[in-house]
């Protein structure tokens, strides 16, 4: 197979030698034979960049051309292929795969912030330069969840696809559900194993997961990527409470990235969401992460893997790798960029279901009624209401209710974060079905 | 992207009209314009043959050219491929294959039997003619199985390959674990359901696990395919107290087929075994299948999905049609035929692990003595040891074993099943870490 190329290496440069690139350069020379056996011909890395030449690092980058400019290595006549490990939405990691791109070369990415954000573009721009952009390290870290959406599932029309796209919050949240112990807490001990950054805000705050949400959307509906129109919360708010009251009902708290096409438009949201215990994401622990993919022939197929780390990420780039050098062209995002469907976003007003609110008031008299109150002339049904007591002047209380409208919801919660007992922006969980 | 191919439709010929080759049809037509723009290119059925034209049928046939003979319209000019629908491992399904591929055609199958037993020889011929010789439909159902380990994990050396991969076995198991009825009547309640066929010994005999695990093993290790390695036992003697216990044990019952490459050769087996309630595979009910692969790089992943049906399966089909449409090329079975080695088969003696064993023994003073016996003779150390009583003549006794040979747990159970306390054959239940 692919005869005519058995003979010609791909050569490969590799912007940035962090965790990423240097796991790339490593899982290549380790499995080098295995790689050009399926590959059909060797991948071989022959030049690299980094911010830093002569930072420590695990692996020995001496063998290779050295690059000042991740720019000028993408666009070097001696590499056919890059891989961008710089990582972030702006330059040089922007600039570095569009000169790739544009001078022809294939690009293995694992940067999510750039695709979300500038992937109709490179796309564009690899299409016209007949390149292959691929980016399965970009999603779910280890999983193969680019290939089986794109790929493996193409025939279907896909219904729904949603998932635990972020480790660092999976992590913490099953760590507060193992341990008790509250979210500053346990954040911080994620810190400490490397599990979450020094500011973790882009993880913490779902902005990573709606990275990866978009990314899936675009390939899973044949829609333009629309990052901004993805409705972000993140797990801030979420305390040892949350948790207890959730496991109390059958529930944990995981953060989902849900997308669906539906019929007023295309719905994109990460946020914390209670799942049922015994389902598939409720057993995810850890910096595990799970893509579910629901298709109008296949049913539901469930991915679950590493996330993130070294390896896995390397794992998916190699993946990248062995396509380009097996010949194996296809738009990044199943269809040429041209043929993506622009498509209305979904009001967030008019989203359906059933939540989980946590309301810290003043324990005086007629409070509870005034929130029932508040949730009564918004038309939100209470399905149960628990008050756990506090230190004696202030009480938490708890109320699911029946499935309502978002708008609906935000009024009442306008109307109880008035009250003059609460103290505090009421806190909100949706329940949802998976 | 595939220009050069966009104008020219691919020709899909359909050998065998029933639900699998029905599903095709019908996803092929309902999705024709979503397919058309992934493909690059239109994917149009053209001819269709089957065993009897006038059976009664979902899906209309009249639109397509008739074939009575599977293998003319394996070499019909006017196709580009064939699916392959028939079913089982001799003619027609192996001649309409070889056929196909010697005349140049691609092949879609779903023939797991087909391919455990002549996998090699027509992948071998598919090779020589350049054309593609696919088969994601064959594992594991609309999982994308075959696509993750031969294309999304290429860059890892895979350690290990397990999962469950028969739909009927894991619906009655796990039938019998939520109702507590015993195998015979969950068997019959299957066979109405239409889970379980008329004849069911392929099924809960593990044959149809074991081709399955015979292609993800070459698959996985690029070794030859040796379906005649695959040790199997089926889930026949499983009964309502082996759930029972395996519960009070923590444990659930499930068929696994696992696959390794040891340093004394290539682990294949398909054998009831104890699977944690907690995990993965612990979690999965019904006629869900799961694959669990195991890489150096990326560490663990998990596909769950539907392991058989109409829909399913065509989904898989489909998915390989479009490949096929895209140009897409590579050895079925990751490396060309020639490059698969041929490794020796791990002696099952060899083996290691804990077991459960259940005897059926005449209630005498010493019988239970005689048992241990039997187990210390052979160097097999008990862990736990429970009698369960039955009607005063005769006990049931459950023995938890430490890991331990085969060699010495085959001896012990032919010294066990010699003594005359003992009413018939022990069954055996591996305990395995999943």
């Amino acid at each position: 197979m692919n005869t005519e190329l058995g003979a010609v290496p791909l050569r490969v440069g590799v912007a940035g030698v962090g965790t990423v690139g240097g796991g790339v350069i490593e899982l290549l020379h380790r499995n080098a034979a295995l790689v050009a056996s399926r590959a059909g011909r060797e991948i071989k890395v022959v030049a690299v960049s980094a911010k830093d030449r002569g930072r420590e690092r695990a692996v020995d980058i001496s063998p290779y051309e050295w690059y000042d400019d991740s720019v000028a290595l993408a666009g070097a006549e001696g590499i056919d292929c890059l891989v961008e490990a710089i990582g972030g939405e702006g330059d040089p990691a922007h600039a570095t795969v569009r000169a790739a791109v544009d001078a022809g070369k294939h690009v293995a990415t694992a940067n999510k912030a750039l695709l979300a954000h500038h992937g109709a573009d490179l796309a564009a721009r690899a299409e016209a330069a007949g390149s292959a952009l691929l980016f399965e390290a970009a999603v779910a870290g280890g999983i193969p969840a680019i290939k089986a959406l794109g790929e493996g599932l193409a025939g279907n029309r896909i219904t729904r696809v949603f998932g635990v796209l972020n480790g660092t919050c999976n992590y913490i949240l099953t760590e507060m559900e193992r341990t008790g112990a509250d979210y500053a807490d346990v954040l911080a001990e994620a810190q400490r194993l490397g599990y979450a950054e020094a500011d973790p805000a882009t993880d913490v705050g779902g902005i990573d997961a709606a990275h990866k949400l978009a990314l899936l959307a675009a390939l899973a509906f044949g829609t333009e990527i629309d990052f901004g129109g993805v409705t972000i919360e993140g797990i801030e708010r979420i305390s040892a409470v949350d948790i207890d009251n959730a496991r109390s009902l059958g529930y944990c708290v995981r953060l989902l990235g849900v997308a669906r096409l539906a019929e007023d438009g295309l719905e994109q949201r990460v946020q914390p969401c209670l799942v049922p215990i015994e389902s598939p994401l409720g057993a995810l622990t850890g910096v595990t992460n799970a893509v579910v993919l629901e298709g109008d022939a296949v049913g539901t197929v469930t991915l679950e893997g590493p996330g993130a780390g070294g390896g896995p990420t390397a794992s998916a780039i190699v993946a990248d790798l062995i396509d380009v050098a097996r010949g194996y062209r296809r738009p990044p995002f199943g269809l040429p960029v041209g043929q993506l469907t622009k498509v209305a976003r979904q009001p967030r007003e008019s989203r359906q279901a059933a939540y989980s609110i946590r309301v810290l008031l003043a324990d005086e008299p007629g409070v509870l009624a005034g929130v029932a109150g508040a949730l009564g002339a918004a038309g939100v049904s209470i399905e149960r209401m628990q008050q756990h007591g506090q230190d004696g002047s202030t009480a938490q209380v708890v109320i699911g209710t029946h499935a309502t409208l978002r708008a609906q919801l935000d009024e009442a919660l306008t109307a109880i974060g008035a009250l003059d007992a609460c103290l505090d922006q009421p806190t909100v969980i949706r329940i949802e079905p998976a």
